[in-house]
């Protein structure tokens, strides 16, 4: 049977967030269902997003940084993007504290103790990102630091770089007990992502999820993550194809498992040997 | 004549600030002046320096900062200081963004378009300053980027490095227009401010002031950059003695001028040729 909260031509106005949560408890209680016009029905959908925490209430990040990408962002030999008038030359620091928010919210579940990131660009998102969640930022250095006497130290190779890079981290910033949120301003092939993991399990410090500005779809750096089954989180999910820039619609709520079989769908075979399942102290976490 | 607003034995309840800002117009405007007690007083003399525009508001980073500096910076070698704890390694976040917020009050009235640093420890205030001043951050790169193709060009020989460095800013990002504020997290011997100054001179850029977290007091920087003319403001000014680290209090209002003089007797002589004061596109402000 179902019940009109208010008839067609009625609006209804929502007072207080109590009075929402009560709408929609009486008529979950009942089994009832609304009935109404369509804004009426998207009122409804909502809080029931909301009462199951799947709701995305922060969306700005992603519209601005949508904005910014297909407005100016261009496309450079290799399909390397460039976002130099944003991002990482000269950087909107509304739409990157916007997209740090989003990401963040996103994360939040995770219930992350610190924010791992790599100089300088990393420090973009990450810095917001840990702002958003009270946590301290740790970036791992790309030169050994004169006032650091015991470091974690990997390198690897990016997919847009000739020689290898050298990473650092205090072995006095990661800890056993740390969970960690791995920030980065672009996913792309993954390395950077894998080597900042590697760090952290050198550490015995959990990494309990990735957030990154800018994901390149064509590049399977989510297939090539995949083995350390993390939650992964991108602003805007990237195509190139024909020399200019696509930004892909991601569904706000089963995004990251679809993307990820997407994605696997294109992944090519690495050169480097995939990251291993075991023993590797991290906590497994469903996608 | 005295007129007392309030006997002694009365609490005085500021209620808005329109009453506040009424009671200190009525007392000048009659060339009266205010009598009570010790709270009274300085609430008074709070609202003049309001009226002024001379009032320091925010000293939330000074203290966050002073405290770190003192709790967990050390003296190494050649007196570095270490403060990878809370900057240049583990960012501590909150603290940073108080810093940012407190130059950007201190800056805001040079009217400034654009925040200028250099990557990658230069991004942690620069990021904040930018932030509370609703301005985009440019930030000099050390490497050519693959994305940039016409950069101004600078290097500089910091007083910790051993070899010269190299800094890039692309000619898309300065402008003749400009009024540009440079950010950074240490003004030490000023040699890495200088080079920005230098880049921005070669876009026809105005730089109207500089703003640093830390500044060595006897490393003399405020004096090297002395022939630019610009207001310089550091959150905190630090000296080491005997390998201990001490904050000097700066008086909150006239803190450059005073400074300038008092760390120019200290300077040394340069091996480089001091800035020159002529021809150099400058707007000249008053320290």
């Amino acid at each position: 049977m179902p019940v009109a909260f208010a008839a067609q031509e009625h609006a209804t106005i929502a007072q207080t967030s109590a009075h929402n949560a009560l709408f929609v408890k009486v008529s979950e209680a009942l089994g009832l269902e609304f009935v109404g016009n369509a804004a009426f029905d998207e009122f409804y959908e909502m809080q029931v997003q909301e009462r199951h925490g799947t709701r995305r209430k922060k969306t700005a990040g992603q519209t601005l940084l949508k904005e910014r990408l297909l407005r100016e962002a261009t496309v450079l030999d290799a399909d390397i993007l460039k976002v130099s008038s944003f991002v990482n030359h000269m950087v909107d620091v509304e739409m990157m504290e916007a997209c740090g928010e989003e990401l963040a919210e996103r994360l939040e579940k995770q219930q992350p103790t610190k924010v791992l990131t790599v100089e300088a660009t990393g420090l973009l998102p990450a810095m917001f990102v840990a702002k958003a969640l009270s946590l301290p930022c740790v970036f791992a250095r790309k030169q050994r630091q004169i006032s650091i006497s015991d470091s974690y130290q990997t390198s690897y190779k990016s997919t847009v770089a000739s020689t290898p890079q050298d990473l650092y981290v205090s072995t006095e910033y990661l800890n056993p007990s740390d969970r960690v949120l791995i920030i980065d301003d672009f996913l792309a092939g993954g390395r950077t992502a894998d080597a900042l993991v590697r760090l952290c399990k050198m550490a015995n410090a959990n990494v309990v999820g990735g957030g990154f500005l800018i994901e390149k779809a064509a590049d399977a750096g989510r297939a090539f993550l995949s083995g350390y089954q993390i939650p992964l989180e991108s602003i805007a999910l990237v195509e190139v194809k024909d020399g200019t820039i696509h930004v892909i619609e991601q569904d706000s709520r089963e995004a990251p498992a679809q993307l990820q079989s997407e994605v696997a769908a294109v992944a090519r075979n690495f050169d480097d040997s995939p990251p291993d399942d075991d023993d590797d102290g991290l906590v497994r976490l469903s996608v």
